[in-house]
């Protein structure tokens, strides 16, 4: 009988935002997986570290990024190695930072194992709710809409977006901070935007839009768009 | 000195989906509030009631529902109940179902309360990762938008927002699920769509929505619409 593939949302990064659950089938797994840059250290093993059992085997997806580009042959080699465990009965953990299946990684693994694999996904808090959360801005009040986007968009598709938008959340800020500034003053939306890098983590940084002086942002940085009441 | 009060995210069901974060403060907490509908059991303490401690002081905010509308006398209530623990120096734990700040019911304590006395948010698993977990369905791909809205939004805009969406959830199906499969049905794309109630508990219901035959639906049920990578 083969194993079974978790993909398992580790949260936005304060360890302490890990679920009980996630806790639990880490503590206990045989084989773990997570996504590493190359060269460097996963920051979803590093969230979860506490949880991971000296004797426990680890599979390391290496990803060298460049300039946006996700290139598929380290998931490729990943899903193989994986499926070797899965195929001697084993279960296999993968470590996803935030929720596996918002804006994560995880879905190159999914694609490429579901169903051929019996697949289960433990939710984490993803991001999106962790800055909200660092911001202290309610995300989206009752009959309100939520628009979620890259900052990768189409300028004038993204403009089009913010524009309809009673809240927005707008990631991987990186590079396109000046031009995302410009657009959402354009809107007269400024006031209304809040800039949050690393939410739940020491070096947490929150910042009105308006009052941001950069040129570039983290890649992992987000922009909320959302009327505050008075 | 004033008490803090603290907005906590407790997940969408799973007493298992809290976070080590929320366990940890609701154990040591000193007050508890949570909503509960009027008459009936309080579904966010019910995911917390483990962590609970038995000579925790707990604040109930009744909140008699009718057809959707959100009666503003509770929260007045619970917002001076709560002002009276805070001014005492005492801290107050609010649970929250999911997350806080996701079309939750803690905004109307915090546009209450806050920033007059110390907040701080800890989020939570929301539904929205929740259901896409439940449904072993990715909500985004990478540069992807999601559109999140309530089955209440007016049906032209409703239309329009899913005409653009790569991908979408819809919220609070309820008595709306006709007229959605019918207004999905006519963007053609009924085959992505999968109807999920219920998430993450025992009673969790995943169905595509081509297939679900019902002319109404709970109130905590959605639609996630997104397109499947074969």
């Amino acid at each position: 009988m083969s194993g079974k593939l978790y993909g398992i949302g580790v949260g936005p990064g304060d360890p302490e935002l890990i679920t009980l659950k996630a806790a639990r089938m880490i503590e206990s797994a045989e084989v773990i997986a997570y996504p590493a840059p190359d060269p460097g250290e996963s920051f979803a093993r590093a969230i979860a570290a506490k949880h991971i059992a000296a004797d426990t085997r680890e599979i390391v997806i290496r990803i060298a990024m460049r300039a946006g580009h996700v290139p598929s042959e380290p998931y490729d080699l990943a899903a193989e190695a994986i499926a070797a465990e899965l195929e001697e009965g084993r279960d296999v953990v993968v470590l996803c930072e935030g929720d596996p299946f918002f804006y994560g990684t995880f879905m190159y693994l999914h694609d490429r194992l579901c169903p051929r694999f019996g697949c289960e996904i433990v939710p984490g808090v993803s991001s999106l709710t962790a800055v909200a959360a660092a911001a202290s801005r309610p995300l989206t009040r009752r009959t309100g809409t939520l628009n979620v986007f890259p900052a990768t968009l189409d300028p004038a598709i993204l403009k089009a977006r913010l524009g309809e938008s009673e809240a927005a959340a707008i990631l991987k800020v990186g590079r396109h901070l000046p031009q995302l500034k410009e657009l959402i003053a354009d809107l007269g939306r400024l006031d209304e935007a809040v800039y949050v890098s690393h939410a739940s983590l020491p070096q947490q940084k929150v910042v009105p839009l308006a009052e941001l002086e950069a040129d570039e942002a983290p890649y992992f940085s987000m922009i909320l768009i959302a009327k505050v009441e008075r």
